[in-house]
């Protein structure tokens, strides 16, 4: 496990965030280029908000985290301007997309814009402590609890009333979100806060029946027969379920990490391609037609967290299935999304595992899941085991 | 290509239309359910406004130009007065999709509801003379002129101004609306409304100096270089070049037939996938990744459409790329999309050319483009060629 500790390690210092520093700086208008093609080389100059404040974030965190690298510190603020001086509109709201130059694109549809925002503040509050910074994660992490109960607003095209369904994404990502702001709302209200969303994953998007992790149930918490209702996202739910081994641990509680361990193994297990290897990206509960014309094709992000999960899994419950298909997810990962002649990792591949774009980051993918994984194995495996005491680490 | 015409028209009367008049109808609830697995069986039960469209389209078109069965005219009343009952908001605009009894369930966001609608009672209103349908084509069609500088309204997540862009689909079906409706409208009124339409197709859309036809422009017409501006979708140009090839037949305007056939060309050698066959889903104009992570997939629209163009193409213009390309298309299209075991088409393949989904209908797959496209051929080729003496047809 050591040996594999430091693969990820050498992985995130050596070949992949050199990439991020090298080619996603804007010097001209400030910001991050995210369309970067196989060798790093920008295809589209559009500015996605989630994104930039995911990067902010991650130059932020690692600054904190592992060296005070004066580079990380440049790339988090260069970011920060852009998204200060360009990003929200006139109520505080994040957009969705800027010109290069920073004019607004696309409206503030999507809360995660807002969720990844308050995240990138937050934590660049931690490296230099303007009260700016301090104020906008704030105000937009309460803009979120605004919103939450009707995310999208006026941009939704459902009509009210007729089937109201809520989407696991937010409460799964309060869950994280939460831990990261603790320092900026305080550990009381996150206190507070902890066994709402705690709530809403664990029981209510947890299907008892097939043990399953649903991604949208009617607003009663009870399952729809819909496309929206049958649809089930392996990496999302496996993504959660490390959140969730984080609360565990700082709620000190074993037996909710041995729940979120035995939860993602199920979806590991289920979401796994039998025939090419890889997990699915989209399935039905009902093993009906998905309306994601995408649902066989693996996702970077999907392995990455499922990484994280295994390795946090077996960590914190020294439960064997997780070493075993750490092995199996590992080896699958490396071998398909890692580029051998570039640095950074493929993002999207077939079913049968082939490279379906060449790109290194675009609208969807940033400086994030290929990073904060290579982080979160390696800081993970070099920890001594959590909860249990027979697991050892060799 | 006699043999041809005979296989296409049984395949429409012996296996498609069975299919949907078997498997489609809800005898509860009126209207038709469209998601239907590989064998017929419902799978889910939402309505789809316009497939609902379509279908009464195509049942109304069927007993008016095949034979009066009365049979499909039921087909046809079924859709349409679940429609006239169910499928409008208070100002006439078209649901996207209701639950299976009729409740609305996504607002009238998408103007292509609209536009099949239309299309739907106008054939309608050939076959059964009631009033009625007559007023629902008409309002509803001056509804999309109303709505067609802004067709998603309020449900547009761009911001006004900063890359204003149009889209093709809306120019390139209203040709084809333009005639289906020339009943309803009066030729005087679709004498006017021809020439600004093409002009779109022809002169805006088409881009010079490659010779392709873009998906999106900038309101100017110019160039946009971002994602939706470099975005082609082969089978929606080479779609739209047999529905101008119809009005050039209006027109009496062989050079325009010649044009079209030429573009159309184009887009099938730019689109064909030279390594597995089958034409590409999405492309971009300069060959950067696109966002659309189905863009190498085989759709079954894609595919027909292509054969109708071909048949259209060497019909009135004689060129002899048209006959050779309708074979090697007929070759993949017959091997791949048609199900050797069960009834009806499959709609997706992979790249490679096997079945994504089993499905035979879903929520963008209904009676329509698979029947339509046979009926098309097996009319085209069945007819005597048009504006040129050399084409023979054996």
């Amino acid at each position: 496990m050591k040996q594999i500790a430091e693969q990820y390690k050498r992985e995130l210092l050596d070949n992949v965030l050199p990439f991020w520093t090298a080619h996603s700086r804007d010097e001209e208008n400030g910001g991050f280029f995210t369309c970067l093609d196989r060798q790093g080389k920008v295809f589209d100059t559009d500015k996605f908000m989630w994104l930039q404040g995911r990067e902010v974030w991650m130059f932020s965190m690692l600054y904190d985290k592992v060296e005070p690298r004066r580079e990380w510190k440049d790339m988090a603020l260069l970011g920060a301007k852009f998204m200060e001086q360009h990003g929200r509109d006139a109520e505080g709201n994040w957009y969705f997309s800027t010109t290069r130059e920073g004019r607004p694109l696309i409206q503030p549809y999507n809360i995660f814009s807002d969720c990844f925002a308050a995240m990138g503040f937050g934590a660049l509050y931690k490296i230099e402590e303007n009260p700016v910074y301090h104020t906008i994660a704030k105000d937009t992490f309460e803009n979120i609890l605004r919103r939450r109960n009707d995310p999208k607003g006026k941009y939704t095209k459902n009509v009210p009333g007729t089937r109201s369904l809520k989407n696991f994404a937010l409460p799964m990502i309060l869950c994280n979100l939460s831990l990261e702001l603790e320092h900026i709302l305080g550990s009381e209200k996150v206190n507070e806060f902890i066994p709402e969303v705690l709530g809403e994953v664990m029981d209510v998007f947890y299907h008892k029946e097939t043990g399953l992790v649903l991604e949208n149930v009617l607003a009663d918490g009870s399952f729809s027969d819909s496309f929206e209702g049958r649809l089930l996202n392996p990496g999302h739910a496996i993504e959660a379920m490390w959140f969730i081994m984080d609360l565990a641990l700082r709620l000190n509680d074993p037996a909710l990490a041995q729940k979120a361990c035995n939860i993602g193994l199920k979806m590991l297990e289920y979401g796994w391609d039998q025939q090419y290897g890889g997990i699915f990206y989209f399935m039905d509960l009902h093993n009906h037609p998905q309306q994601q014309l995408e649902w066989d094709q693996k996702l970077w992000w999907v392995h990455l967290e499922t990484l994280v999960f295994l390795a946090k899994g077996w960590q914190l419950t020294g439960n064997e299935a997780c070493r075993t298909w750490f092995d199996k997810v590992h080896t699958y990962t490396w071998e398909h999304f890692k580029d051998k002649e570039y640095p950074e990792w493929f993002g999207y591949l077939n079913r049968q595992g082939q490279p379906l774009l060449p790109l290194k980051g675009g609208k969807w993918k940033g400086c994030f899941h290929v990073p904060r994984a290579l982080y979160q194995v390696w800081q993970t495996l070099e920890k001594k085991p959590s909860f249990h005491s027979q697991a050892v680490i060799v």
